[in-house]
C-alpha cells in the first residue's frame, strides 16, 4: 500500500497554488527575483518521518524564521532570567510604532519581532563573543538542526546590510536602552549573516518537528534543544509568530507558528509534528498567502490544533492481569505504554489505590512500552511503588529503558526496580 | 494503597496559605464580606475523578468565571460567525481605557472582559429572548455543567446592581455601536445574575473539566458543549483570561484559565483535566493572589503545561502480531489503542504502508481499546484499508463501538468492517 | 462711503458655497433634515459691531458649541479647581476609544469631548441642582450672550434622546468613575436639552465675541463670564476645539473655535473679534466642511492668528510734552492710552526711569484715554509714581476712568491720583 | 527713578532659589558637572530692553533650546511645505514610544522631541550640503540672534557623541523611513554640535525677543526670520515646547516656550516679549525645576498669557478732527498710530463709513505713529480711501514711514498717498 498522506498534500498544494495574490517583498532586490509561483509543504514527524508536496528542496533565506531557534540557543547561553531581563514575551498588538519597546521597561515586546530578534542573536554564545563566533554558533546549530550543512548567502547578506538602516536604527536603540551592550553594527551584521542562511521546506520542516519533539533532533535523535526552552520557544510562536493580532491566529490555526519574508512559515505541535510551507508572495502582514492558507487548511482538515484533545492518560495502562498461584496468592502485573506525564501518573496511581491488597502476593509493573516519563510522573510512580510494598505487596518494577534513573532506597521502601524486560506471560 | 495525590495537595494547599497579602474586593458590599482566609483546590480528571483539599465545598458567586462558559453557550445558540461579529478575540493588552473596544470595528476585544461578557450574554438563546429565558439558560448549563442544582445569590445580586453604573455604561455604549440590540438595562440585569449564581470549588473543577474533556461532562458522560466551541473557548481563556500580560502566562503557566473577583481561578488542559482554586484575597489585577500561586506551582510541580509535549502517537499501536496458516498465508492483526488523531493515523498508515504484501492473506485491524478517532483519522484509516485491499489483501477491521460509523462501501472497497470484538488471539 | 467688509464676506461666502463635498450628519433624523446648501457667516468685533453674509438668521440648534460656553458656567459655578478635578484639558490626540477617559485619573480628556462636557453640564448650578435648573441656568447665560431670547428645539431634543445610548453609556461610565454623582439618565436629558437649543449665525458670532471681549458681551456691556475663566476656555478651545490634531489647527487657523454637528463652528481672538459660520454638511472629522474652509481662508486673507504679533505697547505712551515755567521748573506730561497690560506698563516704567529728575519739579500722567488696565500695570504704576515722588518731584495721575481702584496712601508715598480730567494742555 | 522691574525679577529670582528639588541630566558627564545652584532670569522686550537678575552671564550648551530655532532655519532653508512632508506638528501625548514617528507617515511627531529636531537639522540650508555646512549655518543664525559671536563647547559635544546611541538610532531609523537622506551618523554629529553651542540666558532672551518680535533681532533691528516662519515656530512651541501634557502648558501658562536639558528655559509671548531661565536641575519630565517655576509665576504675577485680552485695535486711531474753512468746507485728520492689523484696520474703516460726507471737503489720514500695518490693513485702507474719494472728497495719506508701499493708481482712484509728515496742527 502507498500512503495516501502525499497525495493529501499534493492536493493542498495544488488546491492553493491557484492563489495568486499577494506580492514579493520588494525591499531587498535578492528576494524580489524569487519565483513567485514557488510552493512546497512539508511535515516532519517527531520521529523523522518527512512527507512532502512541491518545491520542498528549493532554497531560500531563512529571514525570520531564525528568530525562533536563536532565542532558543540565547536561552540555551545565556539562561532564560537574563534573556527574560532584556527581551519581553508579549504580543505587541497592532505595534503603530517601529520599535516595539515596552514601556518602562524598554523591553523588546518579544523576540519574534526584529528588535527582540537583534536582542537575541546578542546573546547567543556568551554576550561577549566577537561577530563571527556568533554566526558560527548559530550556524552550527541550525545545520544540526537541519540535519545537513547550513551556508550564508553573502549576495543576501550583502544586499540586506545595503539597506538596513531600520536595524541599525533599531541596534542602536537597544544600547542606547542598555539591552545589548556591544557595537550595534557588528550585531546587526551577524543578525542579517543569520538571517541569510540558506534553507529549504524541507531542513524547516525537520527544525520545527525538533520543536514539537521537546528539542530532540527527529532524524539524528541527539537533543539539541532543552525541553524546559523548547516550551518557552513554543509558548512565545503561538502568542506572538504570526500576526499582530494574536488571537485570532489561537482560536484559527492553534499551531505555535513563524513566518519569514522570503516566504517561508513552519508550524510545531508540540509532540505531533513540525511542517514548512515556501511560497514566496507575501500578504499585508508580510506572512506568505500561501503558507498561512495552507497552515489553515492543514488545521481544518487534520484537526492539528493545540486545544484539540488527546486525551494521553486514558491507555497508558493495559487492564491488570492475575495470576492466582498454587497457594492461592494473587500476582497482579500491569503494563504502562506511552508517554507518562502527570495524568498518565494519576491513571496508574488511581488504579493501585483501587487494588484490593488483602491477598493480593505481588505487583508487577511493567515500563517496558513506556517511552518517555517525566519527573513529576517517576516520583508519583515511586511513591505508590513504596505505598504499595508498605502494604505487604512484593513490588517489582520492570525498567529496561531505565525510565526511573538513579532512585534512592529510601524512596522506593521494600520495593524493587529491576532492568530487566518482564519475561514473556 | 491510599494515592499520594491528596497529601500533595494538602502540601500545596498549606504552602500558599501562608501568603496574606493581597485584599478582598470591595466595591460590592457583600465580597467584601468574605472569609479571606478560605483556600481550596480542585482537581477534576476528565474522567471525572476529583482530588480535592481546603474548602472546595464553601459556596461564592462564580462572577466572572461565567464568561467563559456563557461565551461557549453564546457560540453554541447564535452560531460563531455571528458571535465573532460581535466580539473580537484579542488580548486586550495594558488597556487603558475603561471600554475595550477594538478601533474600526467597535467590537469588545475579547469575551473576558466585561464588553465582550456583557454581549456574550446577550447572544444567548437566540438575541430575541427575556431576560429570564437567558438567565434560565446559563443556569440550567451551569448547573449541568456542575452536576447539581446550582442558584442565583439574589443578595449578591442586589448588591451589585446597586453598584452597576459601569456595566450599564458599557451596555448603553454597545447598544450604541450596535452590538447588543435588546435593552442595556436587561441584559445587564441578566449579565450580573449570571455572575451571581453561588458555586464551589468542587463545581468549577468539573466544569473546567467538562473544557478539558471535549465538552462531555466527565461525570455524567453528556456532551454539553460541542468539542469545537470548546476549542474556541480554551484558545479565548488562554490569550485573555488572566492577565493584560498574555505573554507571560503562556509562557510560565501554560494552562488557559480564567479568574474571577469573589477569589476564584479555574484552569483546563484540553485531554487532561480541569483544576479550581477559591481564594477571596486579590491581587492589584484582581487574580486571586492564592489562585494565581497554586496554578503557577501546580504548572511548575506537574508539568502541566500546554506546550509539554505528550507525543500521543508513538503508543498508537502494538506491534503487528504475524499468523502463518497451514498453506502459508500470513495474516498480520495491529491492535490500535487510545485516541487516534491525525498523528496517531500517520503511525497506522506508514506500518501499514510498510507491509510486504507479496504474500500477506489478510490484514486484521483491531479498534477495541481506541476510545476516540477524529474525522480527519477515520477517513486515513478507511483509506488505508481500501488501498490494502486493492493489494488484493483481505482485509477486516473489528470496530465493536462503532468509531468509523457509516462508511460508504464505495469509500472502503473490498475492505470490511464489523462490529465484533476480535476473538481473542 | 460704505464699508467694504461686508462685500469681503460676501465674496468669502461665494467663493465657499461652491463647494458640495460632505454630508449631512444622519444618525439624528432632524439633523438630517436641514438644507445641506445654507451658508452664513458673521463676524463681531469687540465692541459689538457685526458684519454678516448669508444664511445668518437661520435657526439651527447649537450641539456641540455649547460646550465651551458650558464649560464657563460649569467653572464659575463650581470653581476652576473642581472643575479640573473632574474635567482635564488635554487633547485626546487619535481618540481611539469612546470613551477618552485619562488614565490613571478616569477624568475625560477635555470639555470639548462629549465625556467632558457631559460633565460639565453636570457641574453647573453646584452639582446638586435639579436637571430642570441646569437647563435653565443655561438658556439663560446663552441668552444673555447671544443678546435674545434663545429656547429649546424640543422636536430635536426627542429625536436626539431616541437615540442617545452612546451618552447614557459615558454618563453612566462617569458615574461609576465618581466623576458626576447625579442620576446618568437626568444628566444626559438636560444636556441634551442644552445641544438642542436654536441659535443663528448671528447669535454665535456674538457669544464667540463675549469671549474675544474677556466676558463682556460686547452689545449690552454686560459682563458674563469671569476673565480667569475666559482665559482657561479659550485655551481649551485652542488645544482641543475642533481636530483630533491640535496642532494642525494651531498652526494653520491659530483661532481657538468650536465646531457643532449641526454645521456650526466659531471662533474667537482675544482682543479682537469672534466669528461664526454655519454650513450643514460636515467632513470626516464632524465639522462643517465650509465653516473650516471659511475659518482657514480669514485666518489666510486677514491674518487673524493667535501668533499675529500686534506688539500692543508700542503706542501706549504719547511722547512726553515737556513744559517750563517761570521758575525754570521743568513739568513733564505723559498720556497714555489703549490696553495697559504688563507690556505697556513696563514701556511707561522705562520712560520714566530715563527721566533726568534733576530740575523736574512736577510729573503728570494722564489716563484718561486708557480703557483697560490690568493688576499688574496697576501696581507697577503705582509703583513708578512712589519712586518719582520720592525723588522730590511733584506726581499727579489722572485718572478719570478710576482705573486705578483704591490705592493705599502707603503705595503711592507723596503721588496723588486724582478722578478728574486733565484740563486741556 | 529706579525702575521696580529689576527689583522685581530680583525678588523672583530669591524665591524660586529656595526650590532645591530635581536633579542635574546625568547621562553626559560635562552636564553633571554643572553647578545645580545657579539661577538666571532674563526678559527682553521687543525693542531689545534687557532685564536681568541672577546668573544671566554664565555659559551653558544651548541643547534642546535650539530646536525651535533651527525648525525656523529649516523652514527658511527649505520651505514649509517640504518640512512638513518630513516633519509633523502635533504634540506627541503620552509618548510611550522612544522614537514618536507617526503612524502612517513616519513623520516625526513635531520638531522639538528629538527625532524631529535631528530631521529639521538635516533640512538646513539645502538637504544637500555637508556636515560643516549645516553647523556653519547655524552657529551664525544663532550669533545673529544673540547679538553676538557663540560657539561649539567641543568639550560637551565630544561628551555627548560618546553616548549619542539613542540619537543614532532615531536618524537610522529617519533614514530607513526616508525623512533624512543624508548619511545618519554626519547628520547626529552636527546636531549635536548645535545642542552643544554655548549661551547665556541673556543671549537666549534676546533670542526669544527675536521671535516675539516677528523675527526682526530687537537690538540690531535685523530680521532674521520670516514673520510666517516665526508664527509657524510660536504656534509648534506652544503645542509641543514643555510638556507630554499640552494642555496644561496653554492653560496654565499660555507662553510658547522650550526647555532643554542643561536647565534652560525660554519663552516668548507674541509682539511683547521673550524670556529666559537658567537654573540646571531638573524635574521628572527633564525640564528645568526653577525654570518652570519662573514661567508660571511671570505667567501669574504679570498676566503674560496668550490669552489675556490687550484689544489692540481700541486705541488704533485719535478722535477725528474737524476744521472748518472760510467757506465752510470741513476737513477732518484722523491721526492713526500703533500697529495696524486687520481688526485694527475695520475700526478705522468703521469710523470713516460713518463720517457724513455732506459737506466734507477733504480727508487728512496721518500714518506718521503707526509703525507697523499688515498687508490686509493696507489693502483695507487703500480701498476706504478710494471709496470715500469716489463720494467726492479729497483724500490724503500722509505715510512718512512708506508703510503703503507701492500702491497702484488703480487702487487709490483719485486718492493721494504722500510721504511727507503732515504738518504739525
Amino acid at each position: 500500500m502507498r500512503s495516501p498522506l502525499p497525495d493529501y498534500l499534493l492536493e493542498v498544494v495544488d488546491a492553493c497554488a491557484s492563489d495568486r495574490s499577494g506580492a514579493l517583498a520588494d525591499y531587498i532586490p535578492d528576494l524580489a527575483r524569487a519565483d513567485p509561483e514557488r510552493l512546497g509543504v512539508a511535515l516532519s514527524t517527531i520521529d523523522g518521518e518527512v512527507y512532502a508536496a512541491g518545491d520542498v528542496d528549493v532554497e531560500f533565506t531563512i529571514q525570520s524564521i531564525s528568530k525562533p531557534f536563536v532565542y532558543a540557543l540565547a536561552i540555551q547561553d545565556s539562561g532564560l532570567d537574563e534573556v527574560l531581563r532584556r527581551i519581553s514575551v508579549e504580543p505587541s498588538g497592532n505595534a503603530f510604532n517601529e520599535l516595539s519597546l515596552e514601556a518602562g521597561t524598554g523591553r523588546p515586546y518579544n523576540p519574534m519581532i526584529n528588535a527582540g530578534a537583534i536582542a537575541s542573536h546578542a546573546l547567543v554564545v556568551d554576550g561577549l563573543s566577537s561577530e563571527d563566533e556568533r554566526v558560527e554558533r548559530v550556524l552550527e546549530a541550525f545545520s544540526e538542526l537541519a540535519g545537513r550543512e547550513l551556508h550564508v548567502n553573502e549576495a543576501v547578506f550583502e544586499s540586506e546590510m545595503s539597506t538596513a538602516h531600520r536595524n541599525l536604527g533599531i541596534a542602536h536603540m537597544l544600547r542606547a536602552q542598555g539591552i545589548i551592550e556591544d557595537d550595534p553594527e557588528e550585531i546587526v551584521r551577524g543578525y542579517t549573516r543569520q538571517c541569510s542562511i540558506d534553507v529549504t521546506a524541507r531542513d524547516l520542516a525537520l527544525m520545527s518537528a525538533t520543536l514539537a519533539n521537546s528539542g530532540r533532533q527527529p532524524q539524528s535523535g541527539r537533543r539539541i534543544i532543552d525541553p524546559r526552552v523548547v516550551r518557552q520557544v513554543l509558548s512565545v510562536m503561538l502568542s506572538c509568530g504570526m500576526y499582530d493580532a494574536a488571537g485570532d491566529w489561537i482560536t484559527t490555526v492553534g499551531i505555535p507558528a513563524k513566518s519569514g519574508v522570503s516566504g517561508g512559515v513552519i508550524g510545531a505541535l508540540p509532540g505531533q509534528l513540525g511542517l514548512a510551507v515556501f511560497s514566496p508572495r507575501l500578504d499585508e502582514h508580510g506572512n506568505s498567502v500561501r503558507g498561512v492558507q495552507v497552515c489553515e487548511r492543514l488545521s481544518a482538515d487534520t484537526g492539528l490544533h493545540l486545544m484539540e484533545s488527546v486525551q494521553p492518560a486514558r491507555s497508558i495502562m493495559s487492564a491488570p492481569e492475575v495470576d492466582i498461584d498454587g497457594d492461592g496468592a494473587r500476582t497482579v502485573t500491569v503494563r504502562l505504554r506511552g508517554s507518562m506525564l502527570f495524568t498518565g501518573a494519576e491513571r496508574v496511581l488511581r488504579a493501585l489505590s483501587q487494588l484490593d491488597t488483602g491477598d493480593l502476593g505481588s505487583l508487577v509493573v511493567d515500563l517496558e512500552d513506556v517511552f518517555t516519563m517525566s519527573d513529576v510522573a517517576v516520583r508519583m510512580l515511586v511513591e505508590a511503588g513504596r505505598r504499595v510494598a508498605l502494604d505487604g505487596v512484593s513490588v517489582t518494577v520492570h525498567d529496561p529503558g531505565e525510565l526511573l534513573g538513579d532512585v534512592s532506597a529510601d524512596a522506593l521502601g521494600a520495593a524493587v526496580v529491576v532492568d530487566e524486560p518482564l519475561a514473556a506471560g
